[in-house]
């Protein structure tokens, strides 16, 4: 039995940023490959059986597999230079939790089957498709458009794919897979300053807003920096970069509305070379779409003028859209009754379980985060808060699982009447 | 013999960009290395001696070598995407001169050593610091700062030097060498549009102006960009971009001031990540240095205004800066006793003889561009102006070879009393 604490510090130093502090753990990488493998060696170690599905999704059995299974799990990829918790806290708090339930007997009463699960790519760093193993699993995001993304270094996903091991001809919705799913419940560490000021630990997901990936790509006409005088400049990266300028305005005219370009890319990137081209990537969300909409309309019309006014094109096209998510009623409802004093929270990141959301019961744990921050280093969680949400966790698995001591039957929540065919190990 | 053309056509597969058209040709990079190879083999073949000196910069003697020689040379490194003839027009125009002065029999006659060279690293798009040979064995760059200039790799110029075969310990000033050189002229193609609407094939350059780099580093916040409302945030993306799209306006209020942003750098660098820093560098031209200073003032001033009203630092610093430098004087009235209709072109782009012509008689010929388009694929040269440049500085050459048929006495130019002892070869 390990502590999650120890089992983080087991990946602390996996991924490390050589420029920075942070991590670069990329989806498909070879560090993820090695988070996967230290993953099912723990596995493994547990007596869990473990396998990679068509889409590139681990999943570690810890009973029978079956129908209605409980599973629980997040991811291992970070963002460039992202923190140590963002995804690898439900990883381990996963495994911290089975240890809990193996400790305490509650496996072996299970009425339904338990998985671990590890989806690979959910920040969308790579390919810009963020969540995108249960985008696939659910054909939220279609199979060859998925195959066809390229990376930065331009290697097709299909190839990243089959050198991780996948079969492109098996990439795809996997409705046999996914139906199976009873309950899904991913634990998170908080992204915002939602618990900082509370007693509690652990909030319950109450919804995902909505949030989108838009493409700018701006086209001028690459020149000398020396002898191009100012007013014969189509310059890409002067329109580009006021359209960025604008961006905080544009979006703080709608109440709670975020707008954010964290990455951009210029052609040819000479220091003395006037630019042919620059892209920008717009990140938008809020909890109403038709806000996010006119956000988006906000922008693009300021991108327009930008571009009209230093004569270059600009072309913008949509990338991933996942309109506003809300976690699954009734299994919240379950939670709340385990968990009485977590208060519920809407997020603004998106996560797996927003994708699985729509198509199997799905739900959310946020274990508290001292500076509020995320996607960066100084992204934290403390020891006993994230003790607390093993506990918390463990108490919401065994309660899917119908493993309640002297509650047992009234545990059970759906699986009652739905035919649980997965045994206890 | 071989016709200009046909050389540059030798050359016009190596170091195509994969990415797009235009050409990748980094400096001390396996093309650069490839190109140099290509250069000897030509020089070799011709009965030249060739060496490297300590700086990587590669000479091939037409005769044997000796002071008060006659230099004609460019260099083979492009910009990233950069064009087909800035730079490779100089050398192979040099390796077709000689042909003219060898069938000519100018050579045999020549009173004065001539030597062929090609300078590494012109354009500085790897270390960041132009005309990088040229400054080494002049001394205008410190060899201590330039072994510890770090490319976007992280790889040191003295490891980079060291796997092209140069010794880290040579590298620096050369004023042995230097002083070898009684006439350096550059044949480089024309970067504006000087000669488009001239009945000229060629131009003499009279100076070129003063310009410099600067790094503009603004750091602020990491953090998540779909949990972190926009009132919370220290973007250092929108503080960098508000500047880039105000410096046309700051540079336009100085006539024929030139400032341009076509490279930066975002760290992290994740579409949903806000970014806890960016970079740019800032390119600004002007014949009056006192015109630069204050083209660098007001967007220095306008940097730390955006950078104060989102929250973030900045710090800016000089990487480098050349003031206006006239070419020699006496070298260009023996030019245009050569050259009677050619036109005087100021250059706003900066060459290495630029920065020899401090220490030793330079001079430049520039080849109409009918684009005036350059660092960028469209840049062009019409075989007939190519072979137009080459008789222009073959006549250059034998001039100051003191080499000329009917009027070798007045040919000699400075060489008449300075103690020659090159021979013929």
């Amino acid at each position: 039995m390990s502590d999650v604490v120890s089992l983080l510090a087991q990946i602390e130093d996996t991924g490390r940023d050589s420029r920075g502090p942070g991590y670069q753990r990329p989806g498909f990488s070879s560090t993820e490959r090695e988070l996967r493998e230290w993953f099912l060696a723990e596995a493994s170690r547990r007596g869990m059986d473990t396998e990679v599905d068509g889409n590139g999704i681990t999943w570690a059995w810890a009973t029978t597999p079956g129908d209605n299974a409980v599973v629980t799990g997040s991811h291992l990829d970070s963002v460039p230079g992202g923190g140590a918790f963002d995804g690898p806290l439900g990883v381990a708090s996963a495994l911290a939790a089975f240890d809990e339930l193996e400790a305490s007997g509650a496996l072996e009463r299970a009425q339904r089957p338990l998985a671990l699960a590890v989806f690979p790519e959910e920040e969308g760093s790579r390919f810009g498709v963020a969540c995108l193993g249960s985008r696939l699993i659910t054909g939220a995001i279609d199979a060859d458009r998925a195959l066809g993304l390229k990376d930065l270094g331009g290697d097709t996903f299909a190839d990243v794919a089959r050198d991780y091991g996948l079969d492109p001809n098996r990439i795809g919705a996997d409705h046999q897979r996914l139906s199976a799913i009873g309950s899904f419940i991913e634990l998170h560490v908080e992204q915002g300053i939602g618990l900082i000021n509370t007693d509690e630990a652990v909030a319950i997901g109450s919804s995902i807003i909505g949030h989108g990936r838009w493409h700018f790509a701006f086209s001028g006409q690459g020149n000398h920096a020396g002898t191009t005088p100012m007013s014969h400049r189509a310059d890409p990266v002067v329109a580009a970069s006021r359209v960025i300028g604008d961006i905080p305005v544009l979006a703080a005219a709608h109440d709670q509305a975020v707008a954010t370009v964290g990455r951009t890319l210029i052609h040819p990137g000479g220091t003395n070379v006037i630019a042919s081209a620059m892209s920008f990537w717009l990140d938008i969300r809020h909890a109403d779409d038709a806000v996010v909409t006119q956000v988006l309309e906000a922008i693009s019309a300021r991108a327009e003028e930008h571009a009209a006014d230093t004569g270059v094109e600009v072309s913008i096209s949509q990338e991933s859209y996942s309109p506003t998510t809300h976690f699954t009623a009734e299994l919240n409802e379950r939670l709340r009754s385990v968990l009485p004093s977590a208060p519920m929270l809407p997020s603004g990141a998106g996560h797996d379980a927003g994708i699985l959301a729509p198509h199997v019961p799905s739900a959310m744990l946020y274990v508290r985060n001292p500076t509020g921050v995320s996607h960066a280093p100084e992204e934290a969680c403390e020891d006993d808060d994230a003790r607390a949400g093993v506990k918390a966790l463990a108490a919401v698995l065994e309660r899917e699982l119908g493993a309640g001591g002297s509650t047992g039957s009234e545990g059970s929540g759906p699986a009652a009447g739905s035919g649980v065919n997965g045994g206890v190990r």
